[in-house]
């Protein structure tokens, strides 16, 4: 089985290779954090209609030509633009029509001159003392979006002002992947309920809490299907109805040995599962194993909570935004801080080592402080703030060196 | 009204002003991204055990002192740990006892020696070709957290490990402070309902979606009540309605000086409303209104959603920081990114520019290139991964220089 134990970026290149999950449609004011199906395209010009973006006077722009403070022009007021309304004048030579920002420009003016520099004569005059070029402060009818732009990419993670412009096209329905579901298993004769007391030797279960944590963080649906013992006939039972319901299965809690193999063995006794992944060349989280059902990936991740968190970080997360349909992730979501070290880490080559760190503000630079501790120990895991990868081909790293961080997603 | 007009620093000192809402206890599966109210403290010692984290062979470590590959120790099998069991027997001097990740330490032992260097001679002799020290591979009872330590300060919002740490300690239910409840009003005449067409002069209402996709994003809840006429008696009621429901209020939609005069005269005919600020001297975002009405926030923001979420991302992101209780906002949730400008900017002194860029990852290096626009485009917002705060007291910044980034949050 040695074979099949694989390096990062083979995992990587592996879970790419799901295809993202089917779609559904959603209403706009749900469509903040999911992921679009199709592209936008605008449907129409907008704003739609020459627009102005201060308050004043519109005017031809020539009328103004030459206008100063101390030579200002005088124009005749020709009404007033209703907000909301199609202007009823046109504005000829040597008048002015009053405007808000945000009312339609009438026919006639090509600019509106502020506020600020207009002085009313009387009921009927005003001055102008500063003079504009043609179409200043106008919004022009496509400025916004054209018809038929490209207004926002499929795979695009809506954010808050993404939905603001499918508002102001009128989407109000979205095309968007579903939610990909997540079926998580939490494996282990130790493992105990939240709920109870643990006697010597048991321990609570934590792991489907961090999973389906991490599941509603990542924009995905947890299902969790709840605790397995240590036995073929159970767990091969909840894999099956994980394999039924969910777009994916995650099963943790194989750092022994023995539960390892009690998972592969289930593995093996489902037709049609390739394992695809046995051990990754990683510290923490080595004994993860990948098998397909079919399209299905099925994940076995190691018990410690804190490498069940490095995996899920370094690896279900890019998983996740793939079945969910993200095509921007590696740009958008990976949260990386350059830091300086502070102190020197040394590094077992032929792995790639995964060191939790606190990052700490100090002079306007982020420092790195590597958290050490045992193995196993969940407590690590609430005093960092991210990761930080050394190369398996790189023996270590000296303080003060400037490295990339993984910074965690804040919640 | 001139003097109420506030820098960015008096309105950010401001908002904090504000005290955060009440609390509301929450189950441990909905515990994510929700804010402590009160600090956790471990009710127990964790794991409560001595607990291996490799599988291998209990031992005294002692008995290994001086094995190696060339000499290894021959221990006598003494039995086997069942995971999630006090184990039965107590390792005497001579003797090993099979153990797995997790399995609790048997009494006598005071280590564990990994699999990796034991070799089983037959079914009662296990040779050891290494030696460990002391405690090597134990976590000890109160390794992880010991009873009575804090674990969580209050104000803290749970990440998915931190909802992990509280399943291991048996925190089934967690007092949190409840959402923020926003009241959302759009006014304006010229703005419609999303799903009807604008007619010439006529907009869609993209604020009530924006900000209500924004509280979503912070962890508070939108409570949109509506679009509003430029109508006094109908911002009254509503703002009224909303003073009731809410925990603030947002109205948007003064940008044009008579929709801000409307709003102000709204406000003044609540009694007890103190207008706090008139005018926030920066761009854009200046038309900005903040009042007071007992211990309610009410803010005018402006119509154009670009100015409205500039607004948005700097002063109410740390508004409802501090409404929902969040204690170590400043260092965490605002994501800055150090970038290379792309270009040289000018900016008027006097106040405080917030200028959209694009980030592009370029030889390893973040490259901040402005977006520049028609003020009042909401394309500009869609192109943009964050702002960039050019200072009052700085005429411009030149290409090349290093700016740090205020990120937008992604979704």
């Amino acid at each position: 089985m040695f074979f099949k134990v694989k390096t990062t970026e083979e995992v990587l290149g592996l879970v790419q290779g799901f295809a993202p999950v089917g779609e559904e449609i959603v209403p706009l004011d749900k469509a903040f954090g999911r992921v679009l199906r199709k592209d936008i395209i605008s449907p129409e010009d907008l704003p739609g209609f020459p627009r102005t973006s201060v308050d004043g006077y519109a005017i031809r722009a020539k009328d103004s030509f030459g206008a100063a403070e101390s030579l200002p022009a005088l124009l005749e007021i020709a009404g007033e633009v209703g907000m909301g309304q199609v202007p009823s004048m046109t504005v000829a030579a040597g008048q002015a029509v009053k405007i808000s920002t945000g009312g339609m420009v009438p026919n006639g003016a090509d600019g509106v001159v502020m506020v600020e520099y207009c002085h009313l004569m009387d009921q009927t005059t005003v001055e102008v003392s500063r003079a504009i070029s043609p179409q200043e402060n106008v919004i022009q009818p496509d400025d916004d979006f054209k018809k038929g732009a490209a207004v926002l990419r499929k795979g695009w993670k809506l954010r808050s002002q993404d939905v603001g412009v499918l508002a102001g096209l009128g989407v109000t329905e979205v095309t968007v992947h579903r939610k990909p579901r997540v079926a998580i298993i939490s494996t282990g004769d130790e493992v105990i309920p939240v709920q109870e007391k643990p006697k010597p030797g048991q321990v609570r279960d934590i792991n489907t809490y961090t999973l389906s944590a991490f599941c509603t963080e990542k924009g995905a649906e947890p299902v969790p299907l709840g605790l397995c013992r240590d036995d073929f006939e159970k767990l091969r039972n909840m894999l099956l109805k994980g394999l039924e319901t969910a777009d994916t299965v995650w099963i943790s809690g194989g750092s022994s040995v023995g539960t390892r193999d009690l998972t592969l063995k289930v593995f093996e006794s489902i037709e049609g599962t390739e394992l695809l992944v046995h051990g990754i060349s990683i510290s923490p989280g080595k004994p993860t194993i990948v098998a397909r059902k079919g399209a299905t990936a099925v994940f076995g991740l190691p018990g410690h909570t804190a490498s069940a968190m490095v995996v899920a970080e370094v690896f279900l997360a890019p998983f996740l935004a793939r079945l969910g349909g993200e095509t921007t992730f590696g740009e958008r979501v990976q949260n990386k801080v350059s830091a300086k070290l502070s102190r020197n880490i040394e590094s077992a080559s032929g792995r790639d080592d995964f060191i939790r760190v606190r990052l700490i503000q100090k002079d306007g630079e982020w420092i790195a402080e590597p958290i050490f501790g045992k193995s196993g120990l969940i407590s690590t895991l609430v005093e960092a703030d991210g990761l930080l990868r050394i190369d398996r081909n790189t023996e270590g790293l000296y303080q003060g060196q400037e490295v990339e961080v993984m910074k965690f997603k804040e919640a």
